[in-house]
């Protein structure tokens, strides 16, 4: 079907039940990181497949807006289509609410669909259009979706206690308690890590976090997973019945939340649920709003979780370490691309032990294309790689024993004066941050700016964060805390990972960040106070011949030195031939100080 | 009268009134950062006056919240009255809202003096207590307070445009301005620094704060202001008149708020109005509630005012320098206590050019009384100061042209290892603050980690900001802005005032802070964005004899030398001695490198 015939379609339906706007958000009943296909109702309308975005249709007109990454490409993907594009985020262009509050007229009516809106759209319009009719009970588009993608099908299974530490029936207890402290009868959980965490379950629904698409409800007595009978086999059957939760089909979610009563009082996280399921419990019992109890516990890692992640990053290590030697070896020598590098990188993964896929799409950027935001290379759009300039690899694994995700920023010939002073901050800024202790109580945004003075002092910002939190075999983004100047109001506690990834990016010319991933760790009790500091996970030799010594303090250098030491003592087992043991060996000498 | 007989008095109209709770709060009609002596409603009823805490009678309880700086103090100025102590900070101990929730019942009635209560308290009881009764409309105290303390009745002064740069038919313009773009028809204003600063006023109704005590009300045509015509004379007439400023009496700005009509809406700030006039205003015309555009305005320095400030600063310097040499020279040789110190101090800033007084009580403490968070000697409760120990002094002046505010801490004998220690890592996180550049929109929570950094290596902290906005001839503590590790949403930008003051306290030792005033100024601007930078108002020379070269980086060891030349260029005219004038040559020489 063209785009023109799925609006008419649309129209015609939006007449049929009086709606005059129709919103279509960028997401799915779980308000997953990464949109189940069958839920892809904005790329299906528009054609457009950037990560975010949101279209609003009316009679007579048709709207996209997509973010400044995707300008270019939503432009070209639309072109064919009657869909105009909002370049969201250039001065005066309208937000899509801005634009709605512009139109929309007393007694017209907004519709969506409540299936895949967060709660937060749902609010964020009605304080908006407080005396307009809301429609949002349907699923209009998936009326006319022609050949629109089943729920993925994968298969569940244990990650047993050698890797989480901690048994489901322990979990729920702890979910229990935190139920009795704020008195509530039940947790409603859409938030597929979470759930995946709580029964210690993964699954291959989707291709870069682990999860089983599923609802879980507990209550104070039973915990019931709503899933595809088809994903459960009976090992996994058996395991949840000894952990004494309950199986019922996934559709059932909808006859459950409806047999809630007035008596329950429901915890529910309003930016993990749907519109449409907030309104169910809502007309059928009480809602107690908060972040799930799961999301704190899942953030904090317990010392089973640790020693496994440890464990994996030592064999990613080896894996982007080998590739580095590679790619620097053949640079120039071999036909190679960004993609068929990717490729490659792939390759050496798929080598280490208990490997289940990459943890996100893999940014292979070489030159001017790694100072763009998000950019990727694909079989189709790439270019070459040749023996000068320099090359960013941001990718991670997802193994059994943990979730990497790691930065590195070679040189493929000469280096520019520029481009060692550029790698050099960025890495000062990396350290400083590493070496921070902070106390008790102290969140993200206490420490960002260590990541950034020294290249403040120059001019110089990157314009992200410089950490995100990691989950453990789950979402490669996971919350509460981070790393950022923004406000956090979530303590930075022994056993959160969390990534450190500061960055220069020279646009038309290069793109450079150093990420590492670490654990908060206890550092000192003194009479002022409790203290902590960071453990680095990730281990990969830094890009010495971007490094220039003059302008790092002794402390610097001899924190480059020491990590060097480690990659070569947890990494050297992993080479396999003479000349990566030699390599390895060269490339983590201690730095010449001048 | 004595406290029991108060007591009686305020159950008795109480009871008359059908009141069963009573709340003092330490705040007065102008919401002060001193409340003005015949609010003292709290003092005069426990007898207790420290500067922050509550009281609360009923018919048989009388209750005194004090936090943890006044828990000795507060009982010991209590222990003759029938209050008792509530330790406000102590685990278990409740708040006093939480005590009210604790204990009243449906039906019973809570009253306060509307007259100086902030709405904020009125909004948080009304927010605890939907369906309670509320009287706040009766000054009740007053009602059998005995000698109570008059209104001050100091002159108003001009200062003028030399001073403050821009007339206050400029100011009133640009009130203006925001005012259309707010679209409201007027603005009440009962902040005195905000007033003073509109209208280039000054005044004497306050020991440390040179403001005139009054109301302003701005509409689109004209200005009015309420205040006793005795501080008024024919000068300050003149230059109000030819600003379009008219003069009402200070209580007419009843009948005024009672005149306004439905038409009109009214800009507020909340945080600086008392509910009994916000109730007035919201009886008699529409309220729109926002920070006032005089508080933002003011926190921004312009170049006139940073001039004078300057020059403010050597006046200062050249005293507390001379006051320092002299307090080295005496100590241990002639008979001072921390008081007599202070008098001392007074003398040498009462010779400077254009002194009006200090501008807040002045912090001088000696070894472990330095630890001690708002310690202040007096007359009666003070120690003598000898030749051993380290010794602190936070003080500040009020000059015509700027207010100052600086902390210094010397030895006075043979230091410790400790306390070298603790003053150089203070001295440390002083100077990379100082030398921090940031980004513009940054604001303080971004950079306070820069003057802990060092500290928390070592597992020292100080539990105060680093840093608060100052004022122009105002309040020494002036919003919104700050350094601190809360998150802050007010931007630091070029021309404001703040302070830089990291310390290290060890209980029953000795308490080092150091401060210096800061003014943002413009560093660079790049392809990467605008960064800002600080430059130092105060010039005063640190104590070289606590300082370990040996902890500092090369950068911090430059920026201490050109400090001290800075402050021997700024101050040797100021000696009045060849001894003097030896002394500081001698302690601004370069400091010697290992």
């Amino acid at each position: 079907m063209k785009s023109e015939e799925k609006i008419k379609k649309l129209r015609a339906i939006m007449e049929r039940e009086g709606i005059d706007y129709f919103i279509i958000p960028t997401s799915d009943p779980h308000m997953s990181e990464y949109v189940l296909d069958r839920y892809k109702s904005r790329v299906y309308m528009t054609g457009f497949t950037g990560s975010a975005g949101w279209a609003v249709v009316t009679k007579d007109k048709a709207l996209l807006w997509a973010d400044g990454r995707y300008h270019v490409q939503a432009a070209k993907e639309i072109k064919n289509t009657p869909f105009e594009l909002m370049k969201w985020g250039l001065d005066g262009v309208p937000t899509w609410q801005e634009w709605l509050e512009e139109k929309v007229e007393d007694g017209e009516v907004i519709g969506f669909n409540g299936e895949i809106a967060p709660v937060s759209m749902l609010d964020n319009i009605k304080k908006l259009f407080p005396n307009n009719k809301l429609v949002y009970d349907k699923d209009i588009i998936g009326e006319f979706w022609e050949q629109r993608p089943e729920l993925p099908k994968g298969k569940a299974f244990i990650l047993g206690e050698e890797y989480t530490g901690i048994s489901p029936t322990e979990k729920l207890e702890k979910v229990r308690e935190r139920m009795d402290e704020e008195g509530v009868s039940s947790i409603y959980i859409a938030s597929l890590p979470d759930i995946c965490y709580l029964l210690n379950l993964r699954g291959s629904d989707d291709l870069y976090t682990p999860i089983v698409v599923s609802y879980l409800l507990i209550d104070r007595s039973s915990a019931t997973l709503f899933v595809s009978e088809n994903k459960i086999d009976q090992t996994v059957n058996g395991y949840l019945k000894k952990h004494a939760v309950k199986i019922r089909p996934y559709e059932e979610i909808v006859d459950a939340l409806k047999s809630l009563n007035k008596e329950d009082m429901v915890w529910l996280d309003p930016n993990m649920t749907s519109a449409l399921h907030y309104k169910l419990i809502e007309e059928n019992a009480n809602i107690f709003e908060l972040e799930l109890p799961s999301t704190t516990m899942k953030a904090v890692k317990n010392e089973v979780e640790i020693a496994n992640t440890r464990k994996a990053h030592i064999i990613d290590g080896v894996a982007l370490t080998r590739y580095l030697f590679w790619i620097k070896d053949n640079a120039g020598k071999i036909d190679m691309d960004e993609f068929s590098a990717e490729e490659k990188l792939h390759e050496f993964r798929s080598e280490g032990e208990g490997f289940l896929g990459e943890s996100f799409k893999t940014i292979s950027a070489y030159r001017a294309n790694a100072a763009m935001a998000h950019y990727s290379a694909s079989e189709k759009a790439h270019d070459k790689i040749k023996d000068d300039g320099i090359y960013l690899v941001d990718s991670g694994g997802q193994y059994y024993s943990g979730t990497t995700d790691v930065t590195r920023t070679i040189t493929l010939g000469e280096p520019t004066r520029e481009e060692i002073n550029d790698y050099t901050l960025t890495l000062k800024g990396h350290i400083r941050l590493f070496l921070a202790k902070f106390i008790k109580g102290a969140s993200g945004h206490y420490i960002d700016i260590l990541a950034r003075e020294a290249m403040w002092k120059e001019g110089i910002d990157f314009k992200h964060g410089t950490g995100h939190g990691v989950g453990h075999v789950l979402g490669v983004h996971e919350g509460p805390h981070r790393i950022s100047t923004a406000p956090s109001s979530v303590a930075l506690v022994p056993g959160m990972v969390v990534s450190n990834e500061p960055g220069i990016y020279r646009e038309g010319k290069h793109g450079i960040r150093i990420e590492n991933l670490v654990v908060v760790q206890e550092y000192k009790t003194t009479q002022f106070g409790t203290f902590y500091g960071f453990e680095n996970l990730t281990f990969t030799p830094y890009e010495r011949e971007l490094i220039d010594v003059s302008i790092l303090t002794e402390e610097e250098i001899d924190y480059i030195d020491n990590y060097h030491a480690e990659c070569l003592n947890k990494l050297i087992h992993g080479m396999k031939t003479p000349e990566e043991k030699e390599k390895l060996k060269e490339v983590t000498k201690p730095l010449v100080r001048h």
